[in-house]
């Protein structure tokens, strides 16, 4: 057999259900999908293939899931950074992105973010913004796997300046980016309990269970929120939200942050996912997300990097150092998120929270050729006693040397093939010199 | 007049008193010394200067200043996480300690640890360890700056069988290297009030006072060190330090996590430094420093990484990140530990830390030229709407291009100069293979 793509001399690390680490790894891609994992026997040939890369020693691992974006804000990078997250959303975002978002900013940043992305090892990430149809086709165009959702808010925004619009809107790009792209899965986003009203939430809720399609909400986020729902509606935003029929198996509660037992026990028992955001939530000092109970109560919790403005970078590979290390000294025990659950949720656990794990998120012979090599012949990177905590505690994004989506070679030697990358910078700088 | 090396076409961030930052700006170095620092008037020709290096657009800063190494555990790297600070050196870093650290071991792993701070923009560190003497000499070679302690402790360690020759090997060090390098500064580092007897702390303080050397202790580092002093003296770490007269202006207090308010402002009116190692404590969950406090309180803070065994790496610009993010969520107040701040206490505030404010961390004329040029033409550091803020929140420590240290060249384009990487790497390896 001929393979289209086969990568070799590296630790495989699967994510698959026993966990197996592979020395001496081959991996074989056939038509997108992978096709052979195996460790090659001493003086066994290599098996044929059109292109052939060798791992140098490296790692081999599935693709990073990112579960929280918004693309295009990465075109407000440190505009406004160490302010409340109020001020910082009414009194920066807000009216940044009413005055600067258009179709070609969404289509450059996207861009920018998915070459970001890619070069950190995330080959999946799921998002919810505004001109999400243009969101799309940018994230088609780089070649990554997108869970996208057009944003719903009840106030005017970017393209919809009546938000009686905004579900109309929302369906529409279900509709349309049902069939266009095997990369791309059309999902609804309502920002927050907060920015939707309760006739909103439901009519998005109801279009959600009709397709099918992931039901994307910041939840229980910050204090402040927490106080207004418990004032507006004598609930906390979970059971708010729960009372309205939004907790359940399609949703991915962004965030979840401030949470009673009880809470947390809804979640669990509603089956809905979480998306935690540990360096989003410390940034803006909006909160501890009680990820070790949410794990303990059989929640499917995947990370995420939020919004680039909120962080401020896209890389995933951060974001698990950062969630290890600080449940650990929360809770003043080195033993709570251990490395093996973090990469868990930076790859499998991440495509369970998005409803793609059949798909993605481990390299099994038969999923989605979703593979990424670290290059680990590097000072920070030697000696090498136990790849996975290496992942989480010693490298960095740029370790990433070749990304892989779909069976399609989008970075070789850390060169992004499917963006024009200057081209794309000097848009950006032109852009932010506007701003 | 002829400079040895010419800066030009960055953004200079000074971190001098004003906190100037410098559009277009040149910068010359002659005879190891910040010579010339200011913007380029239109047109202007640039000075000359043997080795003229073009920043393209990005950013020029002082070096960094890694306030707590040691750096040949670099070597057990990943050797053994997720584990009880107690556990971890009691089961795993004393034994491997005392069965691995050789001379020749020593200056390998310091190698590998000189390369990996430097390649992340770190160009003067402090540490601590046994066998100091080949890690003063790799250091030298690598052509670091450093302030180097040979550690005390009351057990038999790498290189003093027998304890009762710690004092008089740690004076020895001192008495060598007074005069060996620009480079190396002496020093004495204990290693914590619970592995020094009262009898080893006085003598090792009595040498530092009479040898005017800065004395390094971790001090308050957990609980349990807590809890024992307590016990054992009916006093608190840092109350029990400053009985025996260690606590004064050339202690460098590192970790201080376990603080009430008596202690801060014991360190305060002291005058001592405090080395903040946010990743260490948070991977060990040793607790949470009280930084915001101490910077309240009047006290230099600097930044370290600890050893690479409980990080797991030596990267400053990701200690700085951390730092900035941890305080703010717990305080719930993201205006803390802002990125200026944050930046002053991974140079200048380092600088002070270690005694070496008058020649380094920050650029002005005179100083040291211990200089970094960071490559901004990235995806993650497009678009720059503040250089600081990017540094802290938005960079990772490959970005870093270029590495001067006393006016020497030390990493051109990301490759090291001093060190034979391939061939360290090598050794590193072999040498994990035994462990």
């Amino acid at each position: 057999m001929n393979y289209n793509i086969v990568i070799h001399n590296g630790t495989i690390i699967t994510m698959n259900s026993s966990l197996d680490i592979i020395e001496n790894g081959v991996l074989c891609i056939k038509n997108g999908n992978l096709a052979k994992i195996e460790s090659l026997e001493n003086d066994a040939p290599l098996p044929d293939g059109e292109t052939i890369i060798d791992a140098q020693g490296g790692i081999i691992m599935p693709g990073l899931v990112n579960t929280h974006t918004h693309l295009p804000m990465s075109l407000f990078r440190g505009l406004a950074d160490d302010l409340p997250l109020s001020v910082w959303l009414n009194e920066h975002m807000f009216p940044a992105e009413s005055k600067y978002i258009t179709p070609e900013s969404v289509r450059i940043g996207t861009l920018l973010s998915c070459v970001e992305m890619l070069l950190s090892g995330t080959t999946t990430c799921c998002d919810g913004y505004f001109y999400e149809d243009h969101v799309a086709w940018a994230v088609n165009e780089a070649g990554m796997r997108a869970i996208l959702g057009q944003g719903v808010i009840d106030f005017p925004a970017p393209g919809i300046p009546d938000p009686a619009d905004n579900i109309k809107n929302a369906a529409a790009f279900i509709q349309k980016w049902r069939n266009i792209s095997p990369l791309i899965t059309p999902s609804i986003f309502c920002h927050s309990p907060y920015t939707c009203s309760k006739a909103t939430l439901k009519k998005a809720k109801d279009i959600a269970d009709a397709e099918a399609v992931l039901f994307q909400i910041h939840a229980a986020e910050t204090k402040d929120e927490y106080v207004r729902i418990q004032t507006e509606h004598q609930s906390t935003p979970i059971n708010y939200l729960d009372e309205i029929g939004i907790i359940d198996k399609n949703a991915l509660l962004v965030h979840a942050v401030w949470l009673d037992d009880n809470d947390i026990n809804t979640i669990a028992v509603r089956g809905a996912s979480v998306s935690h955001n540990p360096e989003s939530n410390m940034k803006l000092a909006s909160g501890i997300a009680p990820v070790p109970a949410l794990l303990k109560a059989g929640v499917t919790v995947g990370l995420g990097t939020d919004g680039c403005a909120s962080n401020n970078n896209l890389d995933l590979i951060s974001e698990m150092d950062f969630a290890a290390k600080l449940h650990k000294v929360i809770a003043l025990d080195p033993t709570l998120m251990d490395a093996v659950t973090v990469l868990k949720m930076a790859t499998i656990q991440g495509a369970k929270a998005l409803g793609l794990d059949d798909i993605i998120g481990s390299l099994e012979i038969g999923k989605k050729a979703d593979v990424i090599v670290i290059d680990t012949r590097k000072p920070h990177l030697v000696p090498v006693y136990n790849p996975v905590s290496h992942i989480v505690y010693a490298a960095q994004g740029s370790d990433i040397r070749d990304v892989i989506v779909n069976g399609q070679l989008l970075v070789k030697d850390r060169k992004i093939l499917t963006v024009d990358l200057e081209n794309t910078i000097e848009k950006v700088i032109r852009f932010s010199k506007t701003v």
